[in-house]
């Protein structure tokens, strides 16, 4: 993917396939953040104070997790369902889409997440768009350090469930095995909402912090929304392409069969 | 499905095959809306104060994920899982169904949706039925467009998830894709309502608004809960065609392999 | 599986398969039992006060989802997966099990969920043993009729995953539909306790209310949850012959190639 | 697996596939622990009073159903998937993993819950890390007889999900068959801390309790938490054994065939 000639290299990626993949990106990205940021609106709306606060953080680690699930499904097939700069980063460094193709992929979800939050803010009358937020009592280091915690364990879900990794456009694989692995990354997420999401707001997604930024025109700590998810990733990349793909075993857990099957 | 003789198209509508159609569609919608509207009267009678608002809504948007799995499963095989109206629109316009068998199918549900409020009200000794309802801020404009969006979402992954559309009592496929699907439209019903529950009630379905209006004699906003589903429901549809079918990609991701797969 | 000779048929009953059915049963409704009636009790010791109810009610529900899902899981090669009285006594009907062993299996099935509570109000030092109960402005007759339509949907739900349902040590099914079917059964009980738990209680389930009531000594209502209950199973496999086996399609959705898939 | 020669056996046990899957172990075990434990630590923030004490139950439930769904998924395939001493000690009395590595993922997993409560504590910025502890009312006899119970049904749900057991770094098995073994163990999980949470912590892995109590230095009751789940453990292989793999049936559900279906 790394061609020589730039202008080849630009033409392809504005190529339909790629643009559609663009397109699916947006909307995953659009669904997941949507269901976050809405959920979190929803909740507070019905439980202004904090007696119900356990509930408000099941509602939206549910909401987050039935919602990635149907972001990762619905693109998995066009774009291979990062729905997170963070995910596009680890298939980056890992070789699996190429650098500009990445640079599109990332605009694409902050778009996404934009207008997804945009939307949100003005159908709900001017409800204020909730951003990611470190407890009172954490420094800014923990919480990227967190934040990269969270996101090593739900990229390294991301990679066994999509293992291999699908080029943008690429072949595709039975539609059983693309659910369920949706389906994993979905619930990964959910559970890593509901063990930090009173500490980090456990974003674990660059876009998911980004959009409720610009909205709500808060800025702040969003450094730490960038630097620990970007890391985790990376980590998460490396860590699998050592546990799970070793010199000597060439071939992936989904052979050249799963093309036939549903 | 077009036919040109009347009397003949009119017979295929009363096959038995197309009654058993819409009896699943009944039986299916009966099922989605007795979890939906039943589960807001079971939380409302334990919790009548707003305190344990975020846990009601967990609640309702729990019992229609679960709800709409098994809905969309048992009749899949047997009508095609709709179980909403703007789904069988949206599948009208990509003509997977024919207009007159639309039409049939829209009745069942209907019905489908006002027994099972109706046996709710009586069962339940009084009980009103909740009908979906605007938060006070909203207009109806931005109801309609919050409706629309949901619903492109949720349309958008039943295309995804049941990728091709099969006909009313034609081909089979494999019981795991089946269900999978079925899950992945469930439990995106169910993020949805999450995030917008407490905006607009997340109807993204006519027949999950039109049922509880009858039994309560309380139409107000009625067209909101028509209009935004059937428009998202038929953007969906142009943009799944868009997306995931491109000109030159006329073959399906489920082959004709999966026949054989469970 | 009606033999003429009952020393024959009486010795099949306690062939080392049937024994394992029954074991298998004991098992799966203990376990679904101990569950539905754990969740109650750990949520009520939490919360004493009635203005967490919703989340009681969610706690239960999703207890009893994923415990059904799990008991049926266990149980499905073995005995078929009922863990219910009800499921047993359509299967009966449906002639997919003899009526000798459908004895068996409820014996099986009272002695688990019997077994469940004893433990659980012994182990818990001593906490009362919650009993399903009717909201007070209901008659037995619209609980009756309740639990009748919350079991119809079940039990329609449950002969459309097992379809077609198997013998008791009979052939085997791929991992993948059973484990399929398992969560779409749970999921509906899950769905269906989330929409009328404060109504009736949604046993859905006569060993659930009959062993809560024998260890409680609190028999009040139990012909409301066994009448209902089986009156609506037996329509739900009235209704799923007539929808999902029409006289001209002898085959079943899951064909002879299923044995060899996963 | 039982080497006559010491030294070779050593170094097998140090081979690259046993140190991955000591590996796999850590970090699975790392991520069961960090959503249960976090997600304790989440609700206590938010709910300080006891008032929705339901809702944090199911936080927790629900973190721990996703988590261990994720973790059971991500080193099926390495390690086969454990990340609970109990699981690990009831497969080497199966037969299916040999003492000594045994001993190493017993080593891993107490790792890798150390590591989740030491990161949670100081990431926290202090936040006093939960041990699993025995309702006021309970005796400590009693908590182990519960805690056994409990982890029987989880162990007898692994024994189905992935049956047979393979052997580390061993064969590997399509990946709808994995995840959705995976799901079985997570839910049945959940369903088991929703039924059990208030009496004893529903811990079912001395893992998951002897992590918090080493960070919080509150030993108490710790040997409940060991003797309950290892005997319920030992108890569900051998119940398993007899039951699903009856003498006469020496092949496994899932056959050579499995191993080309995704």
């Amino acid at each position: 993917m790394a061609s020589s000639n730039l202008l080849v290299h630009l033409r392809q990626c504005f190529s339909p396939p790629s643009l559609r993949s663009y397109l699916a990106e947006f909307i995953s990205t659009f669904l997941y953040v949507f269901t976050a940021v809405g959920s979190t609106i929803s909740s507070r709306m019905l439980s202004p104070d904090v007696a119900s606060g356990a509930a408000s953080l099941v509602a939206t680690a549910v909401a987050q997790a039935f919602g990635l699930f149907a972001a990762v499904l619905i693109s998995a097939d066009v774009s291979g369902g990062h729905a997170n700069p963070a995910v596009t980063f680890a298939f980056a460094i890992g070789g699996h889409i190429g650098a500009t193709s990445a640079v599109f992929y990332w605009v694409s979800q902050l778009l996404g997440s934009t207008f997804a939050c945009f939307l949100l803010h003005f159908l709900s009358a001017g409800q204020e768009v909730p951003t990611t937020r470190i407890a009172v009592a954490m420094t800014g280091f923990g919480a990227a350090i967190m934040e990269g915690v969270l996101t090593f364990l739900l990229v390294y879900t991301v990679h066994v469930a999509v293992d291999p990794p699908r080029p943008a456009g690429g072949g595709k694989r039975g539609f059983a095995a693309t659910a369920l692995g949706a389906l994993a990354v979905g619930l990964a997420a959910g559970a890593c909402v509901l063990s930090a999401g009173s500490l980090t707001g456990a974003s674990m997604n660059p876009a998911c912090s980004f959009g409720p930024a610009l909205v709500s025109g808060d800025f702040k700590n969003q450094a730490v929304y960038w630097a620990g998810p970007m890391i985790g990733a990376a980590v998460a990349a490396l860590a699998h392409q050592v546990l799970a793909c070793p010199p000597g075993a060439p071939e992936s857990r989904h052979g050249s069969v799963e093309a036939v099957v549903v």
